[in-house]
């Protein structure tokens, strides 16, 4: 039994809010059960200096979480003059799942910045980050595209991403806290539609057999699929 | 004329959403027209170091920006590896202000960390700060006391903050950003119901009369009026 | 009683001391009774970025304390790798109050830049680097006037300032360390003359009337006299 | 066809020269084919603070490219003042891998750093420190065995690790540097014997099917199995 | 001839002024010509960490240099956030001259921070620290010793020291900054009477034989017999 | 008697292989005793900035320890955030050592950057970069001179670095670890053939007199007419 009651299967309730702050070009806030995570997309008209020349566009992310969005707050880590290394880990996924969604032929010598910033910690927030990320990317691209400043369109299936893993030796998807602090092993898959973006199946401690994460990508490859229902109906 | 059609001394609606989160000791969302601020206190059962052994509590407070909270994309500080400082200046505003209207020994031998974070910028998000943290404060010090932990109630009438100053030549009160990125002086008020916490005039680039700051002072005085009331409503 | 046996409107003894070092455009060494301060202002030819092209100069300072300029040492602040969130403040305070005081466009696409530091600490090292660095600065102007570099005086009547207090309950001019540690209330107050640039009242731990507020700025006008007079004598 | 002409499954030359610097408890010199890594593990007797009075030990890992290991100079990190994001997480997952394959109970209240510093680099250097790093613990381990300082044996089946790909359309083991850059999809698998630890797999601007990931998986089983016999016989 | 029109073995006018800050309890303003260095001794009763219980005291030195001391104005490091390698190279110098100089027997378990803080430059900042600090130094201990806190005295001949160097093929002592950034070969010489503590002989670009070396060794031993003779009359 | 059973003048074998690494354009790995050092010389096409123009090339280095060199480990410099001091002074110190043996007309407008790491220390590490340094940059510069790129020969007689110190009261050539910590004198020298570059003495709370200087010198050149033979041996 999980400690929230639901089935093995059972993602948390997911609700996307658009348009939440009036000055970024993409914005929303998506709340995956009780982790809450504040989306937005900010357009620069340049390319970063590696790319000038090119004719390609870039996305890329960053990701912190409010002090308190954690059951005991957190050092913030503007005062401790560096990000985390969880923190950085976390932004290099979220920026390099992102890019695997764009024609950045399409996008054109431009950079899109997707900040994830967690306002309520509840387990999964980097899949929730991806997720809402996404969300956000596509309003901003949408503004292009309305612009005339962006002609094809550079995004297709949406990129979602959802946690699944073996709790008290249950396959179980979408874990909350209480879950992630104790199951053995947990995966992070991010995908598009059908198609595999980034795999992380990690064991703390522990080790998994290949039929244990056979299991985990059936159970992933469901929530994505509710996902991107939910992600396509806050852009529509 | 103001940009935003109000009266010269009248406020932006105010708004003040309390239990925001479910981790934090007591929180708020407060909304002064388009400024938005997340505001949580953490409890913390030890002192600074500093004040072991006084019987001595401790109110101190971090303040951040989203990066995109503001009309352009800001560095994230935690990226830039340390605070500017304006965000010191601030933060040290707000510590000194709270702790103003605290009676430490009442509080006893524990440290209050309020954390301000602006999830959305228009002028004013120091005075949004305080008056914000003010109620985060204000419902963690509930939270002792109803678990009997303080037994004297330490906070006495609340501790509100809201800028004057002269825009076009008019005395306005509670600037919104493009009333403030043009105003020749401005002036932050702290005060605690009629008494004073913190003046803070400043003229950037310009100087200004003895006069000019005494109806400066008489705007603050009703705006903290009307301030201190939506508090004491938040936290009935 | 006041520790130092002054009257309550009595200032310390004033001194500037010009032209303390050969490499500075200005120069001065303000001694305000033990609190000494040098100030150096150090003239570029060009503006910082943000200004190239606008025809505007710029003011600049920087504030530090040597590490044995206090009562017991303090650790320098070049070996904790970070200038502490006082210094930030005050050198941001420096700086705007002397811009203040400066006509931008007459001063031309340069930076002058004023540093202040403190060789002994006896309370107001602020106040009297903002009246040094105004000494140091006339200095670096004029010999940019008599070069021929700058037609029109950039500069007009001196910028001073002055702290003030309640200290055991009475007000008091230009508070020492031994007044300042006891202080309930305390503000500086920067002017120009008998206008004002910047007025910072704090009461740490306390709340203050408006009364006392005006009571403390009458005597902030006696002391400002004084030490605009002795910046005009300094440089004559 | 590969740029190095290997076979579509074949691994490059491995070899695992231990006890290569005389101060460390564990040390090897790990060549897969051009890159060479030097792992050493360092015993502490306390173990981390966090663990004190558990009875658990703690593995953990650091990772480090000479500056010019690469083709090209890279910017030393001690220089530029902290670790890049890339080093952060390598170090991470070399950590957390080496952690799965300890029993922290037998080792007891103490801790082993594995370093892993690469000498020259060809692509792989995670998965060579990963497999370095684990002889070098072996070795550290035998020691305390030896001195009866650890009783039950910590370690069981070796932690290997290997990269495998999608280079030119076409699924390979053990990317050099030439395919490791051109690869549409790679992944990193890191097993002890037929058990899985951590699985990495990532498209950098693309996308793969579960097909696909089925095949490399099956790649990773055999290279695992080679790296395995290298290391037992490299500590035997 | 040298710029100054000095003689070859002529040091610059020498002064030594004590007691020049009421905080510290030892000090002196050493002018050696035009370069200037504010000298501090500060007294901790406390051992750093790594003597606790040794019986043995500790004497550090700290090197700044205020921004405006030189020609053209240099970043400050607090700014910076961190100090220069030379600062760092220069500070370990002067406390490893002074630690060479004292009995840390006889000193005790205690700490002594000499800060030497350059308010102006013109060659040789390093000697004057070094000379400078010993006063500050003697001063401290006398202090000690007054009190009865130290018994024996610790300190014995005077750590003093003088660049010496080949300007225009000719060797010359006590080099101004006009020689020092023309001389092809300089030396630092620390000395105690007529024993030697550091050499440090660099040609930038060039190089020296052993005959040249001799000959500046001699003039070093003619400007210590000086300083030491300056050093005693003010510390009388 | 020396703890390693060296006469007094009798260095540890000392072995130079080049070529260790595919990438740089000069490399080697020399040992002297346990002390091993990974050289590599790095060319890059264009000087430092401020020799742009000039003509003139430069020559610059970089030196690390790896974590487990030492008998304990060390932090490693990367996650501390910064070089240490020592550090610091020693790649100075190689830097200035290899420039002064440069003809830096002769090498052009470019930049060789020589990075030193010690794989195993065992004392005189920087004695051995500077030694091993100077091979990697006689490669590089070969490379450029084979190329065409570089017609006349920049550099000369090699440039060679040795300790010398009083160890148990003698006077001793190459201190090993065991006599580096215990030498109450110690030295370092630079040399390049008969002439000197670098004479570095330091007596670590003690002195010297002038004569042991003489002898320490004497001993040094005996050990840099080694280090040069087998220097040329190396790059033959």
């Amino acid at each position: 039994m999980r400690p929230s009651g639901r089935a093995l299967d059972e993602m948390r309730p997911v609700s996307i809010e658009t348009g939440v702050t009036k000055h970024a070009e993409g914005s929303c806030l998506i709340r995956v059960g009780d982790t809450h995570v504040l989306c937005t997309a900010s357009i620069e008209d340049r390319p970063p200096p590696f790319l000038k020349g090119t004719g390609l566009g870039w996305v890329t992310a960053e990701y912190g979480m409010l002090p308190r969005s954690t059951g005991s707050r957190m050092r913030r880590e503007a005062t401790a003059g560096k990000q985390g290394g969880r923190t950085v880990e976390i932004q290099r996924l979220i920026g390099r799942s992102l890019r695997a969604g764009v024609d950045r032929v399409a996008l054109g010598e431009r950079q899109i910045t997707v900040d994830c910033d967690v306002l309520q910690a509840d387990g999964g927030t980097r899949c929730a980050s991806i997720t809402g990320g996404w969300v956000a990317l596509r309003l901003a691209v949408n503004a292009l595209m309305k612009a005339g400043d962006v002609r094809t369109n550079p995004l297709g299936v949406p990129v979602s991403a959802v946690s699944c893993g073996l709790y008290a030796g249950q396959p179980v998807l979408d874990l909350d806290y209480p879950e992630d602090s104790e199951a053995g092993v947990d995966g992070n898959f991010v995908m598009s539609g059908e198609r595999m973006i980034e795999v992380q199946m990690s064991a703390e401690g522990a080790t998994f057999s290949r039929t244990e994460m056979e299991t985990l990508l059936g159970l992933a490859e469901k929530g994505v699929a509710e996902l991107s229902a939910a992600q396509l109906a806050a852009v529509a």
